[in-house]
């Protein structure tokens, strides 16, 4: 499998997070070691986490927020096709 | 420790999410038990989760979210005085 192949076993919600961690990782020009360091984390676990295949914990997906200085909700909202948050209610 | 009181280890994100099931439980009148039973988790795991006791799952805080009906952001939002949703960026 390629680094990028999408995982079979990643769910909407892994999806959304490793979508949001590559975008902010982007927009500040940090490298998965960078993004690593700064939560105390393996860059490997960063890197399985970017492609949806770790089950990640909330306690650590708190530490990736904090990382970033985004709140939790941030990483999981839906954005429009020109990147503008929002949040869909059922 | 008495069911409601506040768990040493628990974390803002944790508690977050622990208001915000107990808030959107009692807005549907949904006991614990009826809320796992939808998730498919243990009455006890729920109740843990409610109290910021338990590090839950990612997959698991989806399982939660699909179970209400609303999105992850939706757990995660702050919320004013009256309710309202929000969410704050750094």
């Amino acid at each position: 499998m390629s680094v990028s192949a999408p995982n079979p076993r990643s769910t909407p919600a892994r999806q959304q997070l490793a979508d949001s961690l590559r975008r902010l990782r982007a927009e500040r020009n940090w490298s998965q070691e960078e993004l690593a360091a700064r939560c105390e984390l393996d860059r490997s676990f960063v890197a399985h986490v970017e492609r949806g295949a770790r089950n990640i914990s909330l306690d650590n997906v708190e530490k990736l927020a904090n990382a970033f200085g985004v709140g939790i909700a941030d990483l999981f909202l839906r954005r429009d096709p020109k990147g503008e948050a929002g949040t869909i209610r059922a």
